[in-house]
């Protein structure tokens, strides 16, 4: 399983992702699953992946050899003009890299991924993608302004309980701290260690970058505070009163 | 899908379930899902049901109808000398009615269902049991104190931060409406109302029992304070430094 979430704000896109892999729980492994590009000061694209690693692999591998033959092919992830002509892009080699592999296999049930794609482009909002194994996509906007993709249950109550648009990026990192506190503690198969990415809006840049290990500091202390906090929030509601009826 | 958890205190059970069944979206019912047996003085025993609808309704009237015959048949439900007798025997009618619509239909796949079983006979403690599609089941245990069926993910968090074994009956329910309302608020499949019912230690009865319905106080006033609560909970936490490296 995986955990990635992506968050639009008004000062920028958020990203978090976590780096495990497993095949069965007796199977681990430590993969990264966020991935960026840059043309500094024109655009800043990352995506984030979950499904089947050898699929998500080799569409970011895809990706990445595209954008190292800019002369021979066109390079929509550096050169498309909008992110909506970047998530077409990305969808279609998606569905098409699972499609082989299934092809191959005689299946339609395996090898399916999922993407979210963050990014802004100059003159352009930030915008943030969920794209589907079937190549289609859809995007965040006020009334779904983030995007989950793994295992999205556990963390997901805080997410709705605690996003504002217009809270600040630090916020907004601890936040999703928490969520994926939560999820950690819940699913064996969403495993530290986490990588953060902001992309704060018109920097064209990942403004804040850094992986979080089980040695960081200020996530051990959201995780131990985290459950004292819960106890006070859960304390300060008023009480059941069994006479009630 | 469905919602229900069972919880061991110190003090005696705590089940709580919700009473929303769904064939798609678009064919929600409202249907009991916990179901009770007493022997005054001498024994208690609920259960709360998930999974194929027909199923479970067939398992609680088999079990309903075999204390109507006291003449004619052993009634473990009634009779059983330990719950674990009584676990076995519901255990071994969950895999029945399971097996035969199965076998009718040449499937393995569908019409499961679980069982969460909770209850006390005297003289000895009040337990607590997760029963399987498959007839076998589990035990609540010190490091496992509750158990939860149906969509158990979004209202997991809190109870794994909130639950401890001496609290009060009163702050258990507490608990399970915060559980259930984080739930409710993420997934249409489990909805209002919701069926509670307190069986105290020793007393061999539900010692408080109610329907929670989208009129009760107390239920919305939890259901949003939580929101406010949490985000005070989340506020006291140290902030992150988007300078940390």
């Amino acid at each position: 399983m995986t955990y990635c979430v992506g968050m639009v704000l008004d000062k920028g896109l958020v990203l978090m992702s976590d780096t495990r892999t497993n095949s069965g729980v007796d199977n681990i492994s430590v993969f990264r699953k966020m991935f960026s590009w840059q043309v500094p000061g024109e655009r800043m694209i990352a995506v984030m992946t979950a499904g089947n690693l050898a699929t998500t692999q080799a569409v970011v591998s895809k990706l990445e050899e595209r954008t190292k033959e800019p002369d021979e092919r066109e390079t929509t992830l550096l050169n498309g003009p909008t992110m909506f002509t970047v998530a077409t892009e990305i969808g279609k080699l998606l569905r098409q890299t699972i499609r082989e592999v299934q092809e191959d296999n005689n299946t339609t049930s395996r090898f399916t991924a999922s993407i979210i794609l963050a990014g802004q482009i100059a003159g352009m909002e930030p915008r943030l993608f969920m794209i589907y194994p079937e190549g289609n996509f859809i995007e965040a906007s006020s009334d779904t302004p983030f995007f989950q993709i793994g295992e999205t249950k556990y963390g997901r109550p805080i997410l709705i309980r605690g996003y504002e648009r217009d809270m600040s990026i630090e916020n907004a990192v601890k936040l999703l701290m928490v969520s994926f506190d939560s999820t950690l503690k819940a699913n064996l198969s969403v495993g530290l260690p986490l990588d953060l990415m902001v992309i704060g809006k018109d920097e064209f840049a990942a403004t804040h970058e850094r992986r979080i290990t089980q040695d960081d500091e200020y996530f051990r202390t959201i995780s131990s505070n985290w459950g004292d906090a819960l106890k006070s929030a859960f304390e300060s509601l008023p009480d059941y009163s069994l006479d009630s009826k």
